[in-house]
């Protein structure tokens, strides 16, 4: 049961339905982060990023949502997403992107955690200063927001499939065309 | 120096800048959540909650800011913030904040950290639903705003006097109003 009265809806969802006022500004921040096409970083790139750090941060609800969206953008099962999760430096992902989920687990830590030396790393393999950017933003912004799911003790579907079959409406309907009250 | 080149602000200013797409979002956050009239947090009470947890975070430039804004609302000086920061439970501020403070800093160690217990005594002492979601959603948003201003490596002013002289203006101009580029 959650800590609060909230909509009876799984995850976040039931926060925001209860506040809609900063539901909006939390919405827009996923849906420019995450989905905006003027990334050099692909969605799937950044769905994984995010739910690396739930996983890390043990927020079941994100972990699964965004998992769910990762796997659909990048073409592959929930078994290969947490492969990833549970040993990105063993998956076949790019050396870049390693380097980025790197910084984004000592990100989960704490801001200063981030070395000079995994920076660099990043750069030489490619990452732009934008591309490091969005990797912090996405990482700190999932340290809140599954704080946000958790901190509230939100209630989540506990068959793992749920979030693997609603993922591609997800990814089509995006963080803001939805309506936050009936979670359809 | 900043991890990646950035405009040359202090704190989340830098990287704001750099990337006016997010601060949008970042700051509407801000606004509702610090600042808004429509609720029955003291603005004060929820520049304190960002402050304390920003000290928790070991975040300069953000325990500071809203430290100096808790003080100008408040009408106590920095040593007093400094003291609640360090020890609330001795603090002259009532035990209804106390306990909300309290529950800041289970969010601020993760969700999963705050207590059934710590809920109950909030609503005993007069907490209600929206001002513990409004605690926990400031708690989990300066997880974010700290790891973004420290993950990104960004200069702080040493001297903490800089943050009080600015923090009438602050006030006055809250999150919204004020040039990102020139921060005046």
């Amino acid at each position: 049961m959650a800590h609060i009265t909230l909509p009876d809806l799984p995850g976040i969802r039931g926060p925001m339905a209860f506040r809609p006022e900063t539901a909006k500004p939390l919405n827009e921040l996923a849906e420019i982060l995450l989905r905006d096409d003027n990334n050099t970083l692909s969605r799937g790139e950044r769905e994984l990023i995010g739910a690396y750090v739930s996983s890390l941060n043990d927020c079941f609800f994100c972990q699964n949502v965004h998992g769910a969206l990762a796997g659909h953008y990048l073409g592959c099962d929930i078994a290969a997403i947490d492969a990833i999760k549970k040993d990105y430096h063993s998956a076949p992902v790019s050396e870049k992107l390693k380097s980025l989920l790197s910084i984004a687990a000592s990100v989960q830590k704490g801001g200063r955690h981030v070395t000079a030396e995994q920076i660099d790393q990043a750069k030489n393999l490619g990452a732009t200063d934008r591309e490091i950017h969005d990797t912090v933003l996405i990482a700190a912004a999932f340290c809140m927001y599954n704080r946000y799911v958790d901190g509230l003790a939100t209630w989540a579907p506990e068959d793992r499939q749920y979030y693997v079959n609603r993922a591609p409406k997800r990814a089509e309907e995006g963080y803001l065309d939805f309506d936050l009250y009936t979670y359809k």
